[in-house]
């Protein structure tokens, strides 16, 4: 039998890489190409007796050099991870928001209707496509109406659209997910969960028992989903999720970020005390915002399993060099 | 007192025209600066005694050039026609479309937020962003949940959710509609109505009083709104609409194409005969499309005049060059 043929884009960031581990646990074998603008900051030798993984520098801009690598690697899945995710940049470029997240997935759309692939696409969304919410409306479900509130959510919102046309209309074989905020080891620290670790290490590390990190507001909630526990989802979905349907991967559950900040605290043995920076401040944040993975679960026993804190403990090894690997 | 200033994108077309002769009916002296990619084919000099008009070639996705025009005629009202509006080609090509609806919106909101000029937008859209519509729907309203099925339409949605988003974020004074299919005098031979039309009238001019045409199918209802009423909306919009508020532009009736045929076959004097060809009918197709016109009219007291018999009578007269003006 032929080895599964997986293509990733944005295969060199966080999710990426975990996406690996998880198809490297499945223990079986598999042929990988990963596409993205930068090779992969960590080894993928270590996959090397199970996963074959080839790595291609793409801009998915150029869709003649796509089209290339798309017929020469024939892949059956694709896992679309490839985004310009900042939401605070989409305000300062929106145009870029557009051309990066809703062009290139057209010309990725574009080649597979054109080469007319048997090819399963995960197309990977974000909770900010719900937009303002309020909190009789929670826990979010798939079929809520929408409200936009940032150009890179609504560029996020135009992929999906797109998706449902092309399924609908082409045939192609895509299946859509709204994923709420990851966190986990290897996270880059410019995110809030790590960047809180990250100083409170330090707070640890200069041999204070106690210290002051400068914060967001850190009542407002949110719904933190493990990455190992998305990669999961997404593997799943390729695998038996159904076209033109979109999935909340999400933890269903919401923490307010002081929670967080605590546990760290707790994990990192400092007692912490935050101060609000109003720089930090989004006034037009949501105060709450929790998923419901419902649907997911109904239809594929989809549910997260990492409890939040063991989470928090293994980005906090990873980022203090416990682990070994960071 | 200053001359009311108004910016015309895509003025060379069928709407920019009567926008114009909407202007110079209402008896007042303003400053127009038309903008389009080709210039007018209309004479425009016959507006001179009230109306200053200027034309300027410029490609809207030049944003350096947009801006040195806004800059310099510094309206206080903009008319947004520009768009790239065929549903037929954005199946062929979705990049277009977003490229020609979505990026040249983010480049004039984006000139207009660098300039800070208090001006105001009408951003027209249309009545494609509905989607797929069950009767149970009709009339369609403006709060009705969204399915675009076209690439085309897709674009029209997220123009619509990113003015919202600056509106809400920036302040910008933007005014939205959604636009039904619009007819009248002058309107280009591609579109269905005109092109029954010429056929029609070429059957009467060759002496016959029956024939036959090909149509797609012609049991299909649409919204046909008069476009001298459409512009009179657009006018009032600009006026005294609500920045960030969407508003149906439609006729509020359902027409059955039948109809129409056979009202252009008594206009012309012929018995017109209609032949399927398959090749015309859109397999996706809406059986029926009817707006309704409440939200506008309640707000504004804008409602059509125009009666359909009328706006083909009008059609009919023009096309066959009895008005003098084509």
């Amino acid at each position: 039998m032929e080895k599964k043929r997986f293509l990733i884009t944005g295969c060199s960031g966080f999710v990426g890489r975990h996406f690996l581990n998880c198809l490297y646990e499945k223990k079986e074998q598999y042929d990988i190409l990963g596409i993205d603008m930068k090779a992969p900051a960590f080894d993928v030798s270590v996959y090397a007796d199970r996963l074959h993984i080839d790595f291609c520098k793409v801009n998915l801009l150029d869709r003649d050099r796509l089209c290339e690598v798309i017929e020469s690697f024939r892949p059956r899945y694709i896992l679309h991870l490839a985004s310009f995710s900042s939401v605070a940049y989409s305000w300062q470029h929106p145009e870029d928001s557009f051309v990066n997240n809703t062009n290139i997935f057209l010309n990725l759309t574009g080649v597979l209707k054109e080469l007319k692939l048997p090819c399963r696409v995960l197309s990977v969304g974000s909770s900010e496509e719900y937009g303002n919410v309020q909190s009789e409306d929670l826990p979010l479900r798939e079929n809520m109406h929408l409200q936009p509130v940032s150009p890179y959510a609504v560029a996020r919102v135009s992929q999906e659209m797109l998706a449902k046309v092309f399924v609908d209309s082409f045939g192609l074989d895509i299946i859509l997910t709204r994923s709420f905020n990851h966190i986990g080891p290897w996270q880059d620290e410019r995110f809030v969960v790590p960047s809180f670790i990250r100083r409170i290490l330090n707070i640890s590390q200069s041999g204070c028992t106690e210290g002051e990190i400068e914060t967001g507001d850190t009542t407002i909630v949110r719904d933190f989903v493990d990455v190992r526990d998305v990669v999961e989802a997404y593997y799943m979905l390729l695998m038996h999720g159904t076209a033109g349907e979109i999935y909340n991967i999400c933890s269903g559950r919401g923490l307010p970020l002081s929670d967080i900040v605590s546990q760290i605290g707790k994990l990192c043995g400092v007692r912490v005390h935050t101060k609000v920076n109003p720089d930090f401040v989004r006034p037009s944040d949501n105060r709450e915002v929790i998923g419901s993975y419902d649907k997911i679960h109904a239809e594929l026993l989809w549910k997260p399993v990492i409890p939040w804190e063991k989470t928090l403990s293994d980005m906090v090894a990873c980022m203090s060099g416990q682990d070994g690997s960071n």
